[in-house]
């Protein structure tokens, strides 16, 4: 993607119209850059030529000639993403308009020393880049979402609370060894927020994502960007307190709502409603395996187990509290829930709803959409694509 | 200022940057803009010749040459400035550079009518005219915060709690009366925001800044603009929970802060240490005034009053846990603190500080800087001044 670098500003203007509106036409493109028809009508010739570009076909008519549909070239080059949970590590290989051409997901556990993580993700993107018949120059950028505080610019972990063994490791240096392709690295929930970001085409300037796994965090875009905050530690909503008698976080502070509605809640609630009997289902299930995840709750739940529906309930309403502030102060317009936990089931959602309408203002909520994150799952991954694209274009348009 | 609808792009990023820098050197203006040295020089000739633009003698050396300095033209014209509080009017004529003409400062209450309150704007702004030998024609804005939720496109106040009988009343076609150009509304405290914002010269691009005084509410500057969310509600902190178990807020919800940390709250918490007998010198005003305000609790801690300043420290450790909130959340890099209840005493700044520190994220606190707001009082006049300049200048630019 160095080639970029010789591209004219209307030409760079074109690709990011492109690649944000995911198939544009040469009028669309033109109302939304700076540029004149002409002008960006040459610059999409330009592109053409260069092979940057490529016609797709028409797109549907919304009466008089219909338009032509412009997409990123698929020669362009490989995407690689990869999205590190807690528990978990995705690793995918993306053409430039982030459609996957390779997936893989396994267990991990990011406690581990970032040498053994990052030594599984290289030696998964080789085992890709070999099935897709691919070059490691083929590669125009990887993108890592991590479960922490990142600095954005230096792409190092700051305090990680999750992953401490990471302070100050490289993650860039370690693709380095693999890649002359640069490196991006930024929080995970951010990344679910560009990736949310990038499938509306940046059409809603004002929206916040949560992610609630084992930790809770959100992703916040403001004025149609990802805002990361002073430090990079913008979002860590989840040691914001909803319960001044709580119980004490990790954090060292009381009533956090991660301590409190987040996955080891989730478990040490079903441990005691098994216990007390409250809930027979959740004591076979302990009686079986000894132990209890959120899943059981989940499971439980849709069986109708009450004790495991007021379980979902209770950390609905925390999380809605939490998210009444964000509300208040930030009057999004819409909040996206994703994260291993949200769907645990139908009541969660309900219960997070019912307690954000309780607890913030009427004006605020008028027009507040709050829903599962469409990308879901993916989000994470395709945040991280999204991260590559985003920083080579402005790359290339800073260096002109 | 329509006369601005004539010059170039160039010309009008020079005016913006010298706005914003407060006087400014070609070379900065050509580093800060997009635009070439000779480009800016040619664009600030032009200005000059127009009388947009005036010489104002040399900068301190830096080594080297001296750079000249370069500002508005005081003729401009004149801005008109208008702070609403809920209990106070402030109205300012001022220089395109924003500095002051004429100032008037009088006592109001917002819940009267908005047509007796407009009348009083207008009959100041008219005897400010007539003080400075100026004609209606030479106002080139008005701008003018009021404490509430604005819709900032069409300036209207929605739902505005303190002031119910604004609701759908137009500031705007009120003063369009007197005066040919525009005005422009929004919330009190993101001009605050503004003014703080100019007077940095955009140097900081994420902060908020905190008026307590009736009410608490926040002002956001968010990738270097103020951000009022998606229903001009953003900001409105005044009912972030700090007490699941507190009493019952206006709003309907419990333990707001506004209701447990604001300036009602200070009187109710005098009333009782006066009457209980835990404060001689609050009873004492009492017994002579028969009422007590936020100033007397102030007044009695400054003589040393040890209850008194036990509610100066409890509401600032209020105001510091819903602050905690934001910046966990926001990790903004300063926290400004301003309004009527800000400078009530020492003590108040230091609980609210050390309640910030408690209770929010290391990293997120690791360079955050907690300050009074450096305009103080004026902040929201500046801030009015600033947004009749900006909206204006971007208002040329979108007609080129």
């Amino acid at each position: 993607m160095t080639q970029w670098d010789d591209l004219s500003a209307a030409e760079l203007a074109v690709l990011e119209c492109v690649f944000w509106s995911a198939g544009a036409s040469r009028h669309m493109l033109a109302r939304q850059s700076a540029f004149s028809l002409s002008k960006t009508k040459a610059a999409v010739a330009g592109l053409v030529e260069r092979g940057l570009l490529q016609e797709t076909g028409l797109q549907e008519s919304t009466g008089g000639r219909r338009a032509e549909s412009l997409r990123l070239a698929q020669d362009i080059g490989l995407v690689a993403a990869i999205d590190l949970g807690a528990t978990s590590l995705d690793v995918a290989l993306m053409t430039p308009d982030l459609q996957p051409v390779a997936h893989h997901a396994e267990p991990a556990d990011v406690r581990a020393a970032p040498g053994v993580i990052m030594s599984r993700v290289r030696a998964i993107l080789r085992e890709q880049l070999k099935a897709c018949r691919a070059k490691p120059a083929q590669v125009i950028g990887i993108g890592m979402g991590v479960p922490g505080p990142v600095e954005f610019d230096s792409g190092l972990l700051v305090n990680p609370p999750l992953m401490p063994g990471w302070e100050g490791f490289s993650i860039r240096e370690e693709l380095r060894e693999d890649y002359a392709a640069p490196a991006f690295v930024d929080n995970d929930v951010n990344l679910m927020a560009l990736g949310e970001l990038w499938r509306l085409h940046r059409t809603l300037p004002n929206f916040l994502v949560i992610k609630i796994g084992t930790g809770i965090g959100c992703g916040i875009v403001c004025h149609g960007e990802v805002y990361r905050g002073t430090d990079g530690a913008a979002g860590d909503a989840g040691h914001i307190c909803v319960d001044y008698d709580g119980p004490r976080c990790h954090c060292g502070n009381v009533g956090c709502v991660e301590a409190m509605a987040a996955a080891s809640a989730f478990s040490r609630m079903a441990l005691e409603a098994a216990q007390s009997g409250e809930s027979p289902q959740l004591a076979r299930v302990l009686a079986q395996r000894g132990v209890l995840t959120p899943e059981d709750v989940g499971q439980a739940s849709r069986s109708g187990d009450v004790a495991a529906n007021a379980i979902i309930q209770r950390c609905g309403q925390l999380v809605g509290r939490m998210l009444a502030s964000l509300v208040n102060f930030f009057n999004p317009s819409h909040v996206f829930i994703g994260g291993g936990l949200a769907r645990i089931g139908p009541l969660y959602l309900a219960s997070i709803r019912q307690s954000i309408y309780h607890r913030s203002l009427a004006l605020s909520t008028r027009h507040l959409h709050i829903e599962y994150t469409a990308l879901g799952e993916r989000a994470g991954l395709v945040g991280a694509g999204a991260l590559v694209m985003q920083q080579r274009l402005r790359g290339a348009l800073r260096r002109r």
